[in-house]
């Protein structure tokens, strides 16, 4: 039997979720998520601006930015509405865009990333600007991208450069990604690492497997170099980050036969790199060990990829202390300040502003049967109200 | 200008060997050469047999046994008329089947590999027919297909079958593959090495790059394997043969994502072994060197292709003594007694009799301008001759 839903009001966070659960935003699809955002906050007095960006080769996506207040500091809620595709939908306990409550939980996709973490700030911004209307000490926006789940060409990244040039300023951000791991409030992430990739390629000649010596195989001199790019830790971290990863992603020589040695072999690699490298520095690093290792006996080179990301760092400090007493407060948990994990939008807010990630626990996010506890979204909700006053109080002029 | 031909007669290995290069016979086409040696051995007395075989999937292939004799020891040639494509024929000095002289060297697709062979153990074993007729102490026979380059699936393998299915004996085995390096007569081949081919994967799990230590990545795994395996040579070799040697041929893995650690790697190898092992003893050295390799830190599977070939050896004694001694009479060269190289329809034949390879200089096989000297051809002729006249002498009832 299903449990009877809390009773609706506007700033009722389960509500909102409930209704963003509904509309099937799969990216590049807004499904009704961002025009429903569009008339919650339009209706409550804030200035809503829907931003559809595109780029060759890519669908249209739609955005939305939200202000309430025109005073500064101005606190950002940043998050996405769309999600990834639900599969079969006979795999799931309840249909995916219902949003059924049951035993207490929320089902849908995008219950934990990040419906329910958008329907959590949506309803403490819209606390606030009830309770202190032109009161407020500064402003409180919402900055909701179409395009966290794909691409990400059309999102975050170009609608924080369409807010510059409009002169739009964000002071400081959170970021509602499902940054707790086992429960509401153990976990907030303060930075994250850089990610770096490349494609290391190992020269041969090309022979009969009956004539080595007239032939040079490049795969014992790849195996000689994708080990020797591991054998030692690129670092052991530091206070904040935990040591910096290589991973080999694929090696690929694509010989059909089997009397033929191959001509070249070709690895592809991603790092996942803490604050003690830069990308520049990094490549010089790995560059190094492959040569170090290649001696005058193995032919290589290595190509890294464009798009690498810094890793970057939201130092502990004023901002970070009253997110902390925000989540202590509401939940009675100290959070770990992490900065752990993949890359998220925050990796483009860093380049506007302070930035932490806090959220829902994100155990089952992209999983059948993704949902979460009616009750920790309205736990997240009082902490984001919370961060709020707390920011303006601090901050607030 | 081209050089005068010496003047044609039925036992002119040169005007032989010019005839069937002028069959475009590329594998799996006859091409016309077979055609021609069943009018010039048939003419000759010889009983000549067309045996086309075929298997699902693989074209029909002609393919030709031609005795003369009835009696005991039967001395056979063997050999093939199918050649490699010659590519863009733009590329070659002259048409690759127009089996031009120029300089003192035959041109054309074959004129090595091995069609020059063919016309020298054909015209060969013309002269002893003429000059013995039914005095000859045994006989002498030409097994020649047309599936050498191919698949080899309708070619020697089966014939010898077909032979063995009717009773038909060979007592010894000349292949006139071109066995000689540098010049007529500087290696004889009395053995091939073996052949074995496998598949290495070694298994992980499959995870996000952000979160490696809920992943397991193979790659690194892998290059331990491999590297394991070619740490210590398989052997030394011995009198008769070169080090057994393992190449790896291919690595894949086949992950186009940067971010995902991939669940499997697979290396695929193959080795060139002599006689100091059987495929079964092999077999069983690569799965202990995996497992050393491998401990409880790396988990893999290996399988092993089922067309592997063992090794041969025609171990010195009265056989190959009389080869030595015709190529020394001859070229005044004392052959090396070799087993290095590929494999050839050899390693069929050794299943039914003593085989040694013996014929022309290969390096231009294959290739552009392929060419053999006109001089070599006639001296291989003679070569031929002689063994044939000593083996009846030694062997002959």
């Amino acid at each position: 039997m299903a449990d009877t839903a809390a009773p609706a009001s506007l700033a009722d966070p389960v509500e909102i979720a409930r209704a963003l659960i509904r509309c099937p935003s799969v990216t590049p699809d807004e499904g009704g998520a961002l025009g429903y955002l569009e008339g919650l906050l339009g209706d409550a007095g804030f200035t809503v601006h829907r931003v559809t960006l595109s780029a060759p080769d890519t669908p249209d996506i739609e955005n939305l930015y939200a202000r309430f207040g025109t005073r500064g500091p101005n606190l950002c809620f940043a998050g996405h509405t769309d999600v990834v595709p639900p599969g079969d939908p006979a795999h799931w306990r309840f249909p995916p865009f219902e949003a059924a409550i049951h035993g207490g939980l929320i089902y849908g996709r995008g219950a934990v990333d990040m419906k329910g973490g958008v329907a959590a700030f949506a309803a403490a911004a819209l606390d606030l600007a009830a309770e202190h209307g032109d009161g407020l000490p500064g402003s409180i926006s919402l900055l909701i991208t179409g395009d966290e789940e794909g691409p990400a060409i059309n999102g975050t990244e170009k609608l924080l450069r369409w807010l510059a040039d409009r002169d739009e300023r964000l002071d400081h951000c959170v970021l509602g990604e499902p940054s707790s791991r086992a429960v509401l409030g153990d976990m907030v992430k303060i930075g994250r690492r850089g990610s770096l990739s490349g494609t290391l390629t190992v020269h041969g000649k090309q022979g009969h497997v009956g004539y080595p010596h007239l032939a040079e195989n490049p795969i014992p001199g790849m195996a000689k170099l994708i080990t020797a790019l591991q054998a030692e830790p690129l670092d052991r971290g530091n206070d904040h980050f935990q040591a910096s990863n290589l991973e080999l992603v694929s090696v690929d020589v694509g010989n059909p036969a089997f009397n033929v040695i191959p001509a070249e072999a070709k690895a592809r690699f991603n790092i996942r790199f803490n604050d003690l490298w830069m990308p520049g520095t990094l490549k010089a690093e790995i560059e190094r060990r492959l040569r170090i290792a290649a001696g005058n006996e193995v032919r290589f080179s290595v190509a890294f990829e464009e798009r690498s990301s810094d890793s970057f760092l939201t130092a502990p400090g004023d901002f970070v202390d009253l997110v902390v007493a925000a989540i202590n407060e509401t939940t009675g948990r100290t959070p770990e300040l992490s900065t752990t994990g993949g890359t998220s939008d925050a990796r483009f807010i860093k380049d506007y502003c302070p930035v932490i990630e806090f959220g829902l626990v994100g155990t089952s996010m992209h999983a059948v049967d993704e949902s979460t506890p009616v009750d920790e979204v309205r736990a997240l909700t009082r902490v984001y109200k919370d961060i709020a006053t707390r920011y303006f109080a601090a901050f607030g002029r």
